[in-house]
């Protein structure tokens, strides 16, 4: 098998496991507020244009690719509230800080109030469009990723009426109505599978479901909670389109999430890699995990360093992809991304 | 070898691995805002009152022993930052949630002018009285805890300048100026060493560090900036006081732990305690790890049923101390932490 040199290609051998010329990567985050051309665009439009305006969308999808050449794949600029939001239940962004759901989902006429998953896709239509714009600027130059929060993540935010200091609501739904609880999740996976599907329609090579709250769950209930219904949503999915899970501290679940129908485990900083690679096995492809502080520090050697020792700990290994153990922080150094990216290309 | 069936020998027992007549309990935060008759007292006296006057302190510490008899273990009543304010950098709890130091820790002058460890002993006397007064009280009827923060948890909040976002300051300090944060982090757990000494003459039986903070480090540095200074501190420490160490997201170190001298790993809910036995060997004993959002719950028989999870996990291992996966949150029901503590004692 011959090895490809493209970046699309690249990246999506890396997905299946598939020996590539170098590790491919990309940065979680990466179209945002650490880059001051984002800045501009969103002290210009606002956030919620940038998200809404499938000609905004596609520029903040394409600022970071424009600016950093290594870059392998784009991810679509985007929220994942804007499903939360196509089923009727809208968001903001607080002043000090996280987000404010514009209500709460507290009782079992709000939830059966939620719109319909078949709705989603003409609502998320913009996104669509973002993505078909993005596409065509790309030319196969680049994977184009699409993502959604994981159903437990979306369930969270929406339960709790936002972002939340004890997460107690959305445990107790679960507790004590099983049944409205699962109704709530059922109807969140559709919406999520109508939206990667959308997503995949429109040009996505790939998929990332954020579990971002994955390790609110017990792990006695994770599968009941969140795994299950990513397992719905990955059998709802087109065959051959690798989904990545970003399972944030929960790798002790790899060989689960794999089973869940995941091909790529987006790794936090807290792990080895190498240790991960051991639990999940040689099936799964993992992707991590560089600490996003680190892109803040003021010494671009100590940022190559970091990425040399992840670099190092993969070597020879198929089936990885670089990124960070989280989103890029806003007070990130763009070149310090550049370094990263840089050291990755030399290897 | 025969079963000893008083709390405190059931307690320190299983800190050492040897056989109990049933699984000992107790649970972190078991003093504070969940309890009325806290409330009650924090209201007449305030917070820092309950902290610095060994008589309320040790009136706090009692208050969940009074309520509820099948707690092996009381918890010294007092705050990780206590030592931070020993050292001369006090505290606050801002309105909203959250700590705000008096100032940020953000200079080498700053961590010079902080106190000695040596002066820790006298400005802790308030602790060592409040646990002389509980341990007369006490009689020998439970096993008596001391208590500090990880040097690594500690300066997280010295050096952000209390709750943080982002955590890039702590993280450029250890990689931009390591002989800095080399000083800082001696002078921490010899302090902290020093607090946990004070504690242990004044009648601890054993002591827990708090690594709250732990999962902020990348799994390769996590013995440069958390493990290795624990090290330091259990050596320091008498032989035959067993530490416990809660690293929260950290159970997959359980065997670096152990090799830093922890008796005891406090485990978050994110794992199976079956898995974390599996990791840590039968030499460290293990505590936990009941997700503190059940305590909330309005039906007393799902808590049970939890409780009877954990147990039946962990049936006829030696070495286990039931307690949470995190602290008490305010709004628990103590009448749940009554069930839960009932369903163990009928086990």
């Amino acid at each position: 098998m011959g090895l490809r040199s493209g970046a699309r290609e690249r990246f999506l051998s890396a997905c299946l496991g598939a020996p590539t010329d170098r590790v491919p990567a990309w940065a979680m985050r990466q179209a945002g507020r650490y880059l001051p051309e984002y800045r501009a665009l969103k002290e210009k439009y606002g956030f919620s244009a940038l998200v809404h305006e499938p000609e905004l969308a596609a520029e903040a999808t394409l600022q970071p690719i424009r600016r950093f050449s290594e870059l392998d794949a784009a991810i679509l600029f985007n929220d994942i509230l804007s499903v939360p939001e196509a089923l009727g239940q809208g968001y903001a962004f607080r002043d000090g800080g996280g987000i404010a759901m514009d209500f709460t989902l507290d009782s079992a006429e709000k939830i059966r109030a939620l719109g319909s998953p078949e709705d989603v896709p003409a609502r998320l239509d913009f996104a669509a469009r973002a993505l078909r714009l993005v596409r065509a600027e790309l030319g196969g130059s680049r994977a184009l990723l699409g993502f959604a929060g994981s159903p437990w993540t979306l369930a969270v935010y929406m339960v709790e009426g936002g972002s939340a200091r004890q997460f107690a609501k959305i445990k107790r739904l679960a507790a004590e109505e099983p049944a409205l609880f699962d109704a709530l999740m059922e109807k969140l996976s559709d919406a999520v599978a109508a939206s990667l599907n959308l997503q995949i329609s429109a040009g996505a090579d790939a998929v990332q479901i954020f579990d971002s709250w994955a390790a609110l769950c017990p792990a006695a209930e994770y599968e009941r909670l969140s795994l299950r219904w990513m397992r719905r949503i990955a059998a709802a999915l087109p065959v051959g389109v690798p989904v990545i899970v970003f399972a944030k501290g929960m790798a002790h679940f790899a060989r689960e999430i794999a089973d869940a129908g995941a091909q790529v485990l987006g790794v936090d900083w807290t792990r080895r890699l190498s240790d991960v690679r051991r639990i999940a096995g040689p099936r799964l492809a993992l992707q991590g995990n560089l600490d996003p502080a680190v892109l803040c520090f003021s010494d671009e050697r100590a940022v190559r360093s970091r990425v040399r020792g992840i670099l190092d700990e993969m070597r020879g290994e198929r089936g990885f992809i670089f990124n960070l153990g989280h989103g890029i922080s806003p007070d990130a150094k763009p070149e310090n991304l550049a370094a990263a990216l840089d050291e990755i290309a030399a290897a």
